[in-house]
């Protein structure tokens, strides 16, 4: 085993930036990854991505590493969320403050920057290299390649940023006394898109989220800087007439498209050909505790990989690296344990804490986002934020345009829930809404707090 | 792949039992097992037995393979539990009414008679065969033994009942939407002994379970035909004083014996030897579903392994095997994929129930059987069975002396306990608990049950 020998596994978003930081750190950093580089084709999403949406904590984490003024022409700024009702209609739900947006980007040219920047920092890539066994006791890899005969490697240090399948984790599972939980929900996705319109622009407003809420179903689409959007339909696997078992052809696809989505339907002139080429994906929920055996550790989806409706599960994995690294400019590159130990204590209550949330924001996008009221409960919230900007932070804010641990966001965001709650229930809310009491509401939370 | 071959993972109790249910179908079965057949040597249990109790429902699954009268000699009955208190003194609690009982016995003994059976009936096992991958797509087994290439063999049904690190399971778990949760609790267990006494009798009443209950751990014997006792002692792995990381040595461990179990103590010559020889086990629980997949299913603890406080494990595994046959014998052997679909549908509810209560009783056995009011309350509700025989039946015995489904028994167990912990309320219950209004407590559970 050489020392400072740092092997990760997987060169997706998480593994690259990792690379990077602990290639800064001056340490050796090979990533074994199973799939060929792409980055001399043109990059195929294989249909089968969700485009990715980042926000502070993400951003805050490509700033350390240097990349941030980089990343940013890869995005399109979104403002807030776009609501298209079954007529078409729509209304514009900001998600913070004038001037705060998520934003949009491709996953794939994201991840060819990311790996073009670990290269250039000397971080040693090996694609096609597909991780056949780990022996956890020496932190030995057995890899294979094309044309090669199995190869061992040990290294100091293994970091499993392989994703919610991760080979490393698949090693721990065989441990005794590793907790673990995967989860599949009720619903799958499938990739779609709309074009850019004839004369070359985009089909929709390309700030904005655009969002198609149908209660036990949805409809989402993201910006491209190619004046495309990504569009992802989520429907429940089986059951009801809305399902993937029960949309058999044209004509059912058509005739849901048509009912649910007309705005979108026409705007959409390869949906059948897509529809029925892509493949329908599930969405797992994966929690494991511990994430760390001697030397090896899980970041990112491999020790917790999400749902993906709160948009968090790449900005969570970045922060991952971000109080990684804090920890190692701590403690040092010699203490690995008491990092890996160090880190997984603080991580895990705010790992749950989002996934949590991104199970519970699928019913919010779903189901609330197309009632009226819910459009006044943001607009109250928002208010109250403007009043009181350090008393009531909307748990959205906390979430996406803040770096407060996730789990005080969580539970802070509880609080509040339930006093907004007793606000909406208010039969006259509708009305009033504009001329309440303010002051009264933060006394609640304050008094909610105390308890 | 030959029709009506039948491939059983595991000769361990369950997967011996199914194998004679499915060989008197007139099905060819072949049991794989990759331990060696140790039925000519004295049975060793390698220090890591926790004794088994058989109850009713074991009884009838064995009753119904024609096994009952077999099995019967190997066992001890036991009638209630004797809990011993830290100054040595005992009281006993009935588990049932007069003559109920659960049965004492040998895990490696009975499991022997039963391979014994099964080779009888026309089973073939092959020892010494460990599963090294299984294509579910074809339901082939890759397998291996000493001085035999791989082998290759497919069947037309696998049925892993291979325990709690199931191979089949594991085979299952890379299948999408697959859920899986294994959970480990914060205590472990090691296997102790007390030997017979000089004169070649029990060392204590062989008719009980007894529980030396301490509040976070607990010691527990229970007899063997030998005249000897397997006790199993629970701590904590780590934290506290009584933990096994901080019994280090002799003295430790000898001054924690004789503070919390010195008249256990007493009956131990052996006791640090053992101590200190025996491997420290770990206690899993596992939920999984679905538990097929084409003519692939899981049974037993492979798909349910639950923790060992109620006494379930066994029986629940042998009214698996009960259940599959009956419908076995209502579908007949061509239609497996519907007996399976509805084996998991049926009986999915049950072993999340009995896995539940086997997590809460952990409680009951450590803590509350040491609190005078829980022998009073087993009396109140021992009595309320004895007037309303069919209106009140205590949880246990609709556990352990009935084979109503462990769903319906917690839902039940749950409307009764509220009722319970009103009565157990009262200051004065521990002199009044004999003059009550019976009825009274009769007519409020029928009110909940209405609700």
């Amino acid at each position: 085993m050489k020392k400072n020998e740092i092997s990760i596994l997987g060169s997706g978003l998480i593994g690259s930036l990792l690379s990077i930081y602990l290639r800064k750190r001056d340490l050796n950093v090979t990533v074994y990854e199973k799939r060929a580089d792409n980055r001399n084709q043109e990059y195929k999403e294989e249909g089968r991505s969700i485009n990715m949406a980042l926000s502070d904590r993400g951003w805050k984490a490509l700033e350390k590493a240097g990349l941030k003024d980089k990343v940013l022409p890869l995005t399109i700024p979104m403002y807030g969320r776009k609501i298209h009702n079954e007529h078409g209609d729509t209304s514009f739900i900001p998600y913070g403050k004038e001037g705060q947006a998520i934003y949009s980007i491709s996953r794939g040219r994201f991840n060819q920057l990311l790996i073009n920047e670990a290269e250039k920092v000397g971080v040693k890539i090996n694609f096609e290299h597909r991780i056949e066994d780990i022996d956890l006791r020496f932190n030995e890899l057995t890899v294979s390649s094309p044309g090669n005969l199995l190869e061992k490697i040990s290294s100091e240090v293994i970091i499993g940023s392989d994703g919610a399948y991760s080979s490393l984790r698949n090693a721990m599972l065989k441990q005794v006394r590793f907790n673990y939980k995967q989860q599949y929900i009720s619903h799958g996705y499938k990739e779609l898109s709309i074009p850019p319109t004839e004369s070359g622009d985009f089909a929709m407003d390309p700030n904005a989220l655009h969002i198609w809420p149908r209660g036990s179903f949805m409809l989402i689409a993201l910006p491209n800087p190619d004046k495309s959007f990504t569009c992802t339909l989520f429907l429940p696997f089986e059951g009801g007439r809305v399902s993937f078992e029960n949309i058999r052809d044209e004509k059912d696809l058509k005739g849901i498209f048509k009912t649910y989505f007309d705005d979108a339907y026409q705007l959409m002139p390869q949906l059948a050909d897509q529809y029925f080429t892509n493949p329908t994906s599930a969405l797992i929920d994966i929690e494991c505790y511990p994430w760390m055996l001697n030397k090896a550790l899980l970041i990112g989806d491999a020790s917790h990989a999400m749902v993906p409706f709160y948009g968090q599960g790449m900005n969570c994995g970045f922060e991952d690296c971000y109080i990684l690294d804090n920890l190692i400019e701590k403690l040092g590159t010699t203490a690995w344990e008491l990092v890996f130990a160090k880190f997984q204590k603080i991580r895990k209550p705010d790992t749950d804490a989002i996934s949590q949330l991104a199970m519970e924001n699928f019913e919010e996008m779903k189901e609330q986002v197309a009632d009226p009221k819910f459009i006044i409960r943001k607009k109250i919230e928002a208010k109250l934020h403007q009043l009181f900007p350090k008393d009531w932070i909307p748990l959205y804010t906390m979430v996406t345009f803040s770096d407060m641990p996730y789990s005080e966001a969580y539970a802070l965001g509880k609080l509040q829930e339930k006093i907004m709650d007793r606000v909406m229930a208010d039969p006259l809310i509708t009305e009033n809404w504009d001329k309440m009491d303010y002051e009264d509401i933060i006394d609640q939370l304050d008094k909610a707090k105390a308890v």
